[in-house]
């Protein structure tokens, strides 16, 4: 175990935990003592129809979810709903490789799946809250992963679902860029395949990962309008490269980022029916609006548009943002204004 | 020095060198003895006026220029014209960090930049084929660059100019991913800042460039519609990796792409202009035919036709192929087949 503070309270804001117990992984490891974090805001009503969940992506946790997508003048408006934002598993803020005992811990934390997420989520929510329907679950990137993953695995409770910059099947571009992130933390000899004594030591690594995130996570058009000046008010590409790029993955803990970029490569809808796509987006029964980004290079929209065709009734709704995936960070206020906007219309639809 | 078959008349076909002597780099060094590796085919005519220049791209060689672009099936037709195809410095092949002597060897190779190459080629015209004016200059990627440097350079000798898959200048967003490139392989520790005993210590760092090219080298719908089978006869996403990016990059030398990329990641005609990209393209007298390729990740077609309008009487001919950048190597008959196309309508201009 590591002491990380970029993973608590101090940093992350209040959150709570729900203790699973053992959980039994699509693996067949078992995850024992298994923690997850979540917060909520806004009140459960008396028929529990008020239910939203909200994800989390790769590096993120439920803070970034809680200031930018929650709040009485967003769509998730703690007034009318109860919104649960959870941290997903490994995410170094539910159980992690760098804050689980031995042996589970660092090099030994076993690997996880996105369908382990959403087992994990199905049990906090029917477990704790008793919650058997959901209005709405929504996330973005890998939280639109697990968005997929729940509306096929338990479409009689999804009413909702809007994946949001995210497939239900990772390309096989996208894996490969995925496994170039990794060997960039792996190859660090720090990374002593997982047993550093402390995050920092792995800098070289993780600065490799920073910058090779960067040149997919933006849009080429970001770059050819110096949006890094614009947008983000950094003075130079360097500037922006070390102070928002490597400065953004510094704190976090080597170890919890590969663990996500596992579950990240690896999700698949279609692990539920022998590989067959359509068959597994079949099965979803939620009102569905998918909401690629204009310009993101993980995954573009017009593969995004393959999904929703293959989902009954689905729409897609396209958010205009130069920043390409990293616009779900919301710095664009005309992000985020696009968001509930889609957001609002599925609500009441 | 290191002893590397790949670089030399075995595998790379019959070449001669030209003896710059000591060459003035752009940096103020000199690089001693240099020595230029070029081909010709067909026959200069008396009053010199049919010569093609035509120049190699990061990693590349004559030889593939000479095997995919040149020949009587194709607009660089030696029946017609006298095709120069030369090898840039620090190619491998020409004088590079690998074949060079002490004190100029390995890690001590001096940077060089595309300036230095177009000094290097316009001497081997003008003073062994005492050549005045080019019909065509003509490269792709970094072949495109150095086809810009000539045209900004020497406008009065440049009658025609053909960028491929390339721009005036390089782009910020190429920019940091060259870098992520570069640090694959210095962050390989076997890379000891450029004195292995032999390229392949550095293995580890060169597949993991290989992996990286992977992401912006080839598009979305390569991966899409897995043309790793349909076009090249891969068996698997893992069999592409392994037996065509890293099988690529294996038998090369890990300074010359270290070299390369210096120069790559530099390339700016607006160097000559104070930094004014307009004011250089302004020089250009040559009919240019700017031809970016469709699914182009490195230099999207938007950025290569902002070059097109600041170049008088240019013109655009985007090349359709789904390989994206890797689609310069020909692997598509219907490549080529563009190619000529534009090539003859520009040299029929």
């Amino acid at each position: 175990m590591i002491e990380n503070v970029f993973y608590q309270a101090e940093t992350q804001g209040h959150f709570e935990y729900y203790a699973l117990g053992d959980l039994r992984l699509e693996s067949g490891e078992t995850l024992r003592d298994a923690k997850l974090a979540y917060r909520t805001f806004g009140t459960l009503n008396a028929d529990k129809t008020n239910a939203i969940l909200v994800t989390t992506w790769f590096s993120g946790t439920g803070k970034i979810m809680e200031d930018v997508y929650v709040g009485e003048d967003h769509a998730l408006d703690p007034n009318k709903y109860f919104i649960i934002v959870v941290d997903q598993l490994g995410s170094g803020v539910s159980t992690s490789p760098q804050n689980n005992p031995a042996p589970q811990t660092m090099g030994k934390f076993p690997k996880l799946s996105i369908g382990d997420d959403v087992q994990a989520q199905h049990r906090l929510l029917t477990e704790l809250f008793k919650i058997s329907k959901l209005v709405l679950i929504v996330g973005g990137s890998m939280g639109g992963q697990q968005v997929y993953e729940w509306a096929v695995t338990y479409p009689d409770m999804v009413e909702r679902a809007a994946p949001i910059a995210a497939t239900a099947r990772i390309s096989l571009h996208q894996k490969v860029f995925v496994q170039a992130l990794e060997e960039a933390i792996k190859s660090d000899p720090a990374w002593q395949n997982g047993w550093y004594s402390c995050g920092l030591e792995v800098r070289e690594g993780m600065d490799r990962l920073a910058k090779i995130v960067a040149t997919l996570g933006w849009s080429h058009e970001f770059y050819q309008e110096k949006r890094w000046a614009s947008v983000l008010g950094m003075s130079s590409l360097d500037d922006f490269i070390n102070g928002v790029m490597k400065a953004y993955f510094e704190p976090m803990d080597p170890n919890v980022l590969l663990c996500e970029m596992h579950k990240w490569q690896r999700a698949d809808v279609g692990r539920h029916t022998d590989g067959n796509l359509a068959e597994a987006l079949a099965r979803i029964t939620a009102k569905t609006c998918v909401m690629p980004i204009s310009h993101d290079l993980f995954f573009p929209p017009d593969e995004c548009e393959q999904d929703c065709k293959l989902i009954a009734g689905a729409t897609v709704r396209v958010i205009e943002t130069k920043e390409g995936h990293m616009g779900l960070n919301g710095f664009e206020p005309n992000y985020m204004a696009q968001v509930d906007s889609h957001l609002k219309d599925l609500l009441n639809a």
